[in-house]
């Protein structure tokens, strides 16, 4: 059974400072501002989940990965004949989850949603699983129902741009009152290399009903789109990309990279420079028609050719790569980076950024807001080094609270519990060291818990 | 009102332990080998401060980019009609500082000098102002009486290779107690694309006495205006540059891009091969002289065009960037790093170098000392994490103590306090954990306040 | 006298839980799978260790480094004619090792092997001198009682790829129960820039049987040594290299670059090249043999070259620079990453790669595992680093335990004494805060401190 305290520092007079300034937010609604959860979830009041494994196991690469680096086959997770098979082998291995955020998470949602409290091994395996399958089929647990249950005040979900976004209209249309707006997720359409992307183009065009035959018809094409996510509630983009350069070209020079990448000619180098110039177009758009722009750098995807061949790709072979920022974000900085009504989100999963380049940049742009730890320090250690490395000089306002990333659902409150733990024991780490007052500390808590990110994503009407 | 145990690990033993070594050295007189406070505040016995935002706020950077970072325009910081209306914006503002080091400076410097114990904010912030500018105006607010009030053993300043050091002068000629010496700074001579380096090199020629027409000649000048200063009580000089490369050249080289130079022809080849050269002319002038080299790296400077147009230099836009130092000073070391009366002071806003590089590099090389955390890592975590990477591998003996910096005098004792904080709650940790006895960390404790700085910088008579 | 709970967290719930855990596994027998330590000190039941100074000072670069770092000269420490003289000096600087592994280590020592509870300074080393002198003169003081007395069940030597392990082949001709195994080590057979490459390629074919004309029988003598290293009892290879790159060239290439080499003619980028394919074909081989591959990089040799020239190799200034896995490790692990039968174990001195790089490989691909905090990191704040900064990503079950890597045949036990407190201590962190219960905690201890180790290098018989 969880314990109410766990998480916390042991040290009595922390820990009980960690305990109230908790209690200050536990419970406040929660705003999940970037994540990865499917909006046909919700388009559909009478919606279901599937089988426990196809609801807990087979979605989520962070599972998946540590029970295939322990040797057990890809195959005999995600084969779709006998999930009970499936579930008895990942019960067998829940050993390895042993202080991992997965495993805290799995518990968390185990004991949250379906009242387990008895420990996943080998030998509960299958009671776990009749009592998760008995709840699944149980008339109130749908996807509303625990939007609702689970005191989500807003959700965002990640959107191509090409997408007619129809699960959203018809969360729209339906009258339904929880809150599900989309993100506008451009990567495939400046990444010349990205697989199909002439399609992409194509696909670009049939949307927005714009024939994108030069650059310029291509960013008209772009702006419409943003304007039709904005039209249904959207209020910022995702940018991934493997590297964070930056780049401004003349209006000439991005025309001819776009016709030979029309050709099937642009280089790999003119790959890069466009979608460096790229960047700073989105962030023009952005100052532009005030969608809050988010850049994630520094992962190489899909490191395992073989797994991705037979797998595809989120299957946990994105590894993370060296990243640098401060010389890379210059040009778009020169830009635009003093424009106060321009809001730039970035996130690393290089945590050598935090305290050499993007606290010292968050810390005196205008522009720059921090995200979160992200993705592998989503994690309590993870969070502890970035409270340690960000906050003295980005200082907390410079920051966006949290963000749960998440295409688990029903992990979204597990996640934001260990962030809302993490943050009441930092805070108390402060307190008792007379660093700050009761009342600023208060007043943290509730920043970070919501008012950051509702401020930053631009989520107040 | 400040807590007497304030900062202190939260461990009831941890912390007892850390409060009888501060104890032993807070009253210690206070050493600060390397800072920015004008050497003119104490040329005149009856020099003054100016008004609490002259004194306080804009000369701040730490302070200015917060507020930037946040919206506020910096002419509205900047101006100088009226100071009380810059003081309201500052103090409506100042919860952005919480849990920062600028904040807890801030605090510190106010109760410390002006007996204010309220907290500043929109409310406060009139009465607050009333009391700085009526302390301001007390008879025995000088420089001088606050430098020895402030128990100031040794000031060191920076200053220009060929100012004439007239404060420095005057302050030895009038006869007072106080220690103020210079420090040798020449990044603007060595570096040839420093703006208007010609004419830098026509002021040496001019200062030094010595017509500087070739590099023979640049290097007699410069060695004349190290022993000028030295006359005047430097014992070190300093050098930031952007990346700490060193290289030996010919002569026949040198010689070659200094003529290049003189031409204004060189190129940024040239002119980075003659900077690594020349940190090593400068070591081994230092070999001869007896002057302490010190080497701050790695920061973008004036990183936004825009600020620096408007505002010039030290607005908060220097930005650290990545740093490498074992291949880097190779060439340095390979030439002087084993000598025994030639003193290396490193300092790094990278902090991947200081478990990596810096603190192998001093625990081997008998010239390398590792200085204390810089500029960002000013802060208690900065030097808790310097602590814990540092200390194991490089030793303590390989450290210098304290810098505290700064541009603000007043500030000074708060940044010391910080330090021997800091100081006595790492070793308050060794000695519960029973890895140092008591006489180990009071030892200890005595070197970190004072007794490192004064064996590094040489400043013992 | 050593504290018994000493190292471990004040905190007094989690002090109290790390005793306990501590209690489980501290007289667990010795796992030493990686090491230096020479095996000539077991091959002849009567063999014995030299003076004090040959014993425990000469050989500890870690030691010499140090007084070398603050002005002590290397000739009067490393002269044979007055060891008295050397232990002077050496016990008269004992103070530069406060807070340092290396001091912790030595007081250890000093008291498990000598009794010796006093502290070591200028007064007391004579006295101490002699204590040790007499206990080394006990006939029961030989190498062999101390290895069983020490309870090591395993100690693995490093050993050259064309040795004739003849100690080895004598202890075991010996009859004598402890199990002491070589371990292959190829750097100088796969590095051509390795002084006397050509002559190591002569001894290859000499020790082989071999005549190594060409690639194809080079690679088939390296088989032949892999197969006599495993007859006498390897389980594992080792190699030490600059930059972790692999690459896989076309048999025509490698035997090009080959026969250059033969020639003398080889380029440093040919030599690069032909490293990078060999670690592959080290892969390969270990995929068919079965032996565990070891991979430790990013150390920059003899960085000290007067330092080098006087003395050789291992005084001191091996110094870390920054590396890279995810790409330098692609080519290697597309063909291999994926082998289930394949153990590669991964060192790093550049501690950004663990929460960046390695625990994300080695948390995904079922050949890596990642190996313990190396050489400057293997001390309290190290390991701290480690379990930090590791485990929550890579998991625990990814790692292999502990390495002492030592020379000081002596100093095993307070090594690993060392990481098993640390293991205790991190697991009591992780219990107190309720992130795994008791059952986790005991069981992960012994991984920790044996099991580990022995699953990764494969040594359960």
């Amino acid at each position: 059974m969880l314990s109410t305290d766990r998480f916390f520092d042991p040290d009595v007079s922390r820990k009980s400072a960690a305990i109230e300034l908790y209690a200050l937010i536990k419970d406040l609604p929660i705003i999940s501002p970037h994540g990865h959860v499917d909006p046909g979830l919700f388009s559909d009041p009478g919606s279901r989940f599937g089988n426990p494994i196809e609801l807990l196991v087979q979605p989520d690469h962070y599972l998946l990965r540590m029970l295939y680096s322990q040797g057990v086959p890809l195959e005999d997770l995600m084969q779709k004949e006998d999930p009970r098979r499936v579930w008895q082998v990942f019960a067998g291995h829940f050993h390895l989850y042993r202080g991992t955020p997965s495993g805290l998470w799995f518990t968390h949602t185990l004991e949250m949603h379906f009242g387990i409290t008895e420990k996943l091994n080998a030998a509960s395996a299958e009671r776990i699983y009749d009592q998760i399958e008995a709840a699944l089929a149980a008339p109130e647990f749908t996807p509303r129902n625990l939007f609702e249950r689970m005191n989500i005040e807003l959700l965002a979900t990640t959107d191509p741009v090409v997408g007619a976004l129809e699960h959203h209209q018809a969360i729209r249309a339906s009258g339904w009152s929880g809150r599900v707006i989309p993100t506008f997720r451009a990567d495939d359409m400046i990444n010349m290399l990205a697989p199909n992307w002439l399609n992409n183009v194509q696909l670009l065009s049939a949307a927005s009903g714009i024939d994108v035959g030069d650059y310029r018809s291509y960013l008209a094409a772009l702006e419409q789109r943003r304007a039709f996510f904005k039209s249904l509630g959207a209020t910022a983009t995702d940018t991934s990309i493997y590297l964070p350069e930056t780049a401004c070209l003349s209006p000439l020079e991005a025309e001819t990279i776009f016709q030979r990448a029309l050709k099937g000619q642009a280089s790999p180098d003119d790959a890069a420079r466009f979608c460096a110039h790229m960047l700073v177009e989105m962030a023009r758009m952005s100052v532009e028609d005030g969608l809050v722009m988010q850049l994630h750098a520094g992962v190489y995807r899909n490191h395992n050719p073989e797994v991705f061949k037979r797998f595809g790709p989120d299957m946990g072979f994105d590894i993370p790569v060296q990243a640098e920022y401060t010389l890379n974000l210059k040009p778009l900085l020169d830009r635009f980076g003093d424009h106060t009504n321009f809001t730039l989100i970035l996130f690393t999963l290089d945590e050598t950024l935090y305290a050499r380049e993007l606290a010292p940049l968050a810390g005196a742009y205008p522009s720059l807001r921090l995200g979160p730890p992200w993705w592998f320090y989503d994690s309590w250690n993870g969070m502890s080094r970035y409270f340690d490395q960000v906050m003295e000089t980005a200082g907390l306002y410079n920051t966006v609270g949290f963000n749960d990333d998440t295409r688990a659902f029903l992990a979204i409150p597990a996640r934001h519990d260990v962030w809302r733990r993490a943050a009441a024991n930092w805070l108390a780490g402060l307190l008792v060291r007379r660093l700050i007052d009761r009342q600023d500390a208060e007043q943290m808590a509730v920043e970070l818990a919501v008012g950051l990110a509702k401020r930053a994503y631009r989520l107040e009407p």
